[in-house]
């Protein structure tokens, strides 16, 4: 039976992409980084629990993928860009096709995001997936949740409410055209984190924050942050056809996963918006609404309902 | 019921010493940190589970305790000085006693090793506690595992079986003296990560390690990494009483959790093991074997017992 060294030595030695900062990798007490000069650390750390973030028969590729995923997202909304990742597996037992799977899909995603796996542990106990990823920002360039004002403009990436299409699909609870099922699908266990947005938000954006909890609730927490209210109009909000036709829009707007970037921007940079937009086909920005100096409140046609007491998706409770 | 946002700014905001180099901690989608010049970032990640690294009746202080205890302990390995550290707590549910226990052996430990929590999450799922935890060292002053060479001596810091004695008398294997057990209770609950040794290991050890899975399997990390052998003499390796009188070396040898420093300085350094012992009589250092050019011999009074098959601890296998 293999011991924790042998798994780290077999599965995840040499992942990702090698940083050039990284004096000691994998393979000591701890492994040791350089910041470079008019750099600074931006750190988190986010944990996946089987049964809890994703059903425990989830492809563990896909697993793995997905935990790297959605650190490398609370990266790109502080504008940085990720360097380094640590992870703490724990397993019910050492399954090798299954540990293959998994180790294939972190490297896929390491690569993918060129970050270099630089230390961890892997212990027996209910799976679940910890990571601590590490990237750099120059100095004081970093985007928080507190700089809107009011009179920003609020705008997306991407489609929101894919991933929770995805899941809900994958549950029997709707159907879905085939096309838009395989899109949504990828949503949910493939999310792309936009670090190609970090140069964009770094120049331009007051706030910012990635969409985990769904779009209200994160938006809250930029206001709540910022001191300032907002005012969203649903039409604006861009979805998949299908929640459109169905008028689903519970999906897109408190369902979570997304791992979207919402930020404001002054008014004055709406042009650089359309700008991003015809240079980044693959990276659409949407306005949604606009900052205010108090309230918070969702246009739905001639309507405006107030969300001040409404909560989006809690871990517990 | 509480949320996640809830738990942690109740719990778990504003915890330890405030590095001066923290530029953003704890509340954004990532926390923001600067390396001054001339100083390299030491990071690692060790994941407590519940009922595999400690029974789940434990009380939650110590459990936070031991949890940052011994991520500090790998720094101080390292030679480096913990700063910032992150936490992933996965709980069943929200027990507000509970959460009041494990924030106050959180605090009490940040603050005793003077680190500050940046960062995190909470979330429902089986107990466990993953920390990252991140220090600083001066450039290239890192000591790792792999810089023994032949004729260096083999020491340690402490006591060594002290928590193995301690957690085989919590589950009543076996009797100890009042204020014996008290002690090995405490260095099972409350293990003191040797942060004070970290100058003196960058200025004299060629390599280190923590003892955390036991002193022959944690001295073996040494050889191999360093690419030599080592001969130890059980009779220099110091133990408490109990040990020495029962003959019960195999709490010392290889049981684990010590959290004490297995470190190698060259011959010619020995006496600076003394000058150190005058001065820090509560650190005391013990010299137990040297390194030789290959093989693995542990002395044990006339006999010379063959390690090299023999392993440590395995969390799995």
């Amino acid at each position: 039976m293999a011991s924790e060294f042998e798994i780290i030595a077999r599965y995840f030695s040499k992942l990702g992409k090698t940083s050039p900062h990284t004096r000691l990798g994998v393979g000591d007490d701890a492994a040791v980084v350089e910041v470079p000069d008019g750099k600074q650390l931006v750190v988190c750390l986010d944990n996946l629990v089987g049964g809890i973030h994703f059903p425990l028969d989830t492809d563990p590729a896909d697993i793995a993928y997905k935990a790297l995923a959605v650190n490398a997202s609370d990266l790109a909304a502080m504008a940085a860009r990720p360097e380094w990742f640590q992870m703490s597996l724990t397993l019910p037992q050492v399954d090798e096709p299954w540990l293959d799977g998994f180790a294939a899909g972190l490297r896929e995603a390491a690569e993918y995001f060129a970050v270099e796996l630089v230390g961890g542990d892997t212990c027996r106990g209910p799976l679940a997936v910890a990571i601590q990823i590490a990237g750099l920002v120059p100095a004081d360039g970093y985007v928080t949740r507190a700089g809107a004002r009011a009179g920003d403009i609020v705008a997306v990436s991407g489609q929101l409410g894919n991933a929770a299409l995805g899941l809900a699909f994958l549950r029997g609870e709707i159907e879905l055209p085939e096309t838009t099922a395989e899109k949504c699908l990828l949503a949910l266990n493939r999310p792309r984190p936009r670090l190609e947005l970090a140069p964009f938000l770094r120049q331009f954006a007051a706030s910012a924050i990635d969409l985990s909890d769904g779009l209200l609730g994160d938006l809250r927490h930029i206001l709540e942050a910022s001191g300032c209210g907002a005012e969203i109009d649903r039409a604006t909000i861009p979805v998949d056809a299908w929640i459109e036709r169905q008028g689903e829009y519970g999906y897109a707007l408190s369902a979570g996963d997304d791992y979207e970037i919402c930020f404001t921007v002054a008014a004055a940079d709406r042009g650089e918006i359309e700008t991003w937009n015809r240079a980044n086909p693959g990276c659409p920005l949407t306005v949604i609404g606009a900052i205010t100096e108090s309230g918070y409140r969702l246009r739905v046609g001639k309507e405006s309902i107030n969300l001040e007491q409404r909560q989006g998706y809690r871990h517990f409770g």
